[in-house]
């Protein structure tokens, strides 16, 4: 008697990405199936092409299709200054500002007990692996002004200041329990030029 | 020098969902290659399997993957009653009240002067050859009570009233201004009751 099951199946499915509940979920899949077949196709395929291609650069963690990232091979970035970062988006958002020359390391995530996300989750000892490269002299916590950001900054900042590396943070420019995607670039820029 | 390029092509396709812009896109593009990529495979399968699947009937007009729908095809329902929705979600609201046994006629969409949407685009002529096949004698109008819902309702009632049907529209329980799909089942069951 069900005549959708390939309907029911897109809906089910649309509702895993983020965001998404079972209403804009029938709406998007009403939408693709009625107004744009065409987008509908164009989308599996990316989806399909991004698993196949997108792997984690070796050095820093991002999301990249070669083995380490355009960021990192870049020879004018400065080798001496990494900066940490939750997430691409957060890199993205200091790349903009176009004050940081150093390089990056992407947690991919970042430190929240409650949901049993620790150090290990995030990557902490590749993380002290790429800062304790020998060039790297100062880390610099870009980590998002939340309480898991802060939290993140501390214990990350804490390990990496027993191995004997400088450790700052970005200035308190950046107001408190924002996330550095939606901060305007010159809140940014002072954050960095302040940091401490 | 461009090492994401399938990322960036997986954003560009998911912003073509309705109400997803490009933080959005972003967010979900992130969250399936960190966390659920076999959910975007998941995802693409679905799109794959529904654009191939999924065609409308040919009665009603829904979506389904036969020819003539399962509510079209099933017996007990009434034959002389034909009830007008503009989407499969409406038709889905007016199902779950359980207060109609007639049929369906989805029009996949409202008429809309300003967005060059008229009779011929939501398939008047469909619907004219569908609501007098001699046995529908009431056609319900279940459009939404919206400036383009009202439209719609006045411009197919009167078609059809021309050819000698008797139509009917939900009463004005449902409250104006809002949308079918967002409406408590009891408000629906009354205005059905009501019906004017
Ligand atoms: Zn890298
Ligand atoms: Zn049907």
């Amino acid at each position: 008697m069900n005549d959708t099951g390939s309907l029911d199946h897109l809906i089910e499915a649309l509702r895993r990405l983020p965001g998404v509940g079972v209403k804009s979920a029938a709406r998007m899949a009403f939408h693709l199936l009625q107004h744009d077949r065409e987008g509908a196709r164009v989308l599996a395929q990316a989806l399909d092409a991004a698993v196949d291609r997108m792997g984690h650069c070796k050095l820093c963690h991002t999301f990249t299709e070669d083995e380490v990232c355009a960021t990192c091979r870049d020879p004018r970035r400065d080798p001496g200054l990494l900066c940490v970062v939750e997430t691409p988006a957060d890199q993205a958002a200091v790349e903009r500002t176009a004050a940081f020359r150093g390089r990056y390391f992407v947690l991919m995530g970042r430190i929240s007990p409650l949901d049993g996300v620790g150090p290990n989750e995030i990557g902490v000892h590749q993380l002290l692996t790429r800062a304790t490269d020998g060039l790297v002299h100062e880390v610099v916590m870009a980590t998002n002004f939340t309480a898991e950001g802060e939290v993140t900054a501390h214990l990350l900042g804490t390990a990496l200041r027993e191995r004997g590396l400088k450790v700052t943070r970005l200035a308190r420019g950046v107001p408190a329990g924002s996330e550095l995607e939606y901060v305007d670039l010159s809140t940014i820029a002072h954050a960095l030029v302040d940091r401490r």
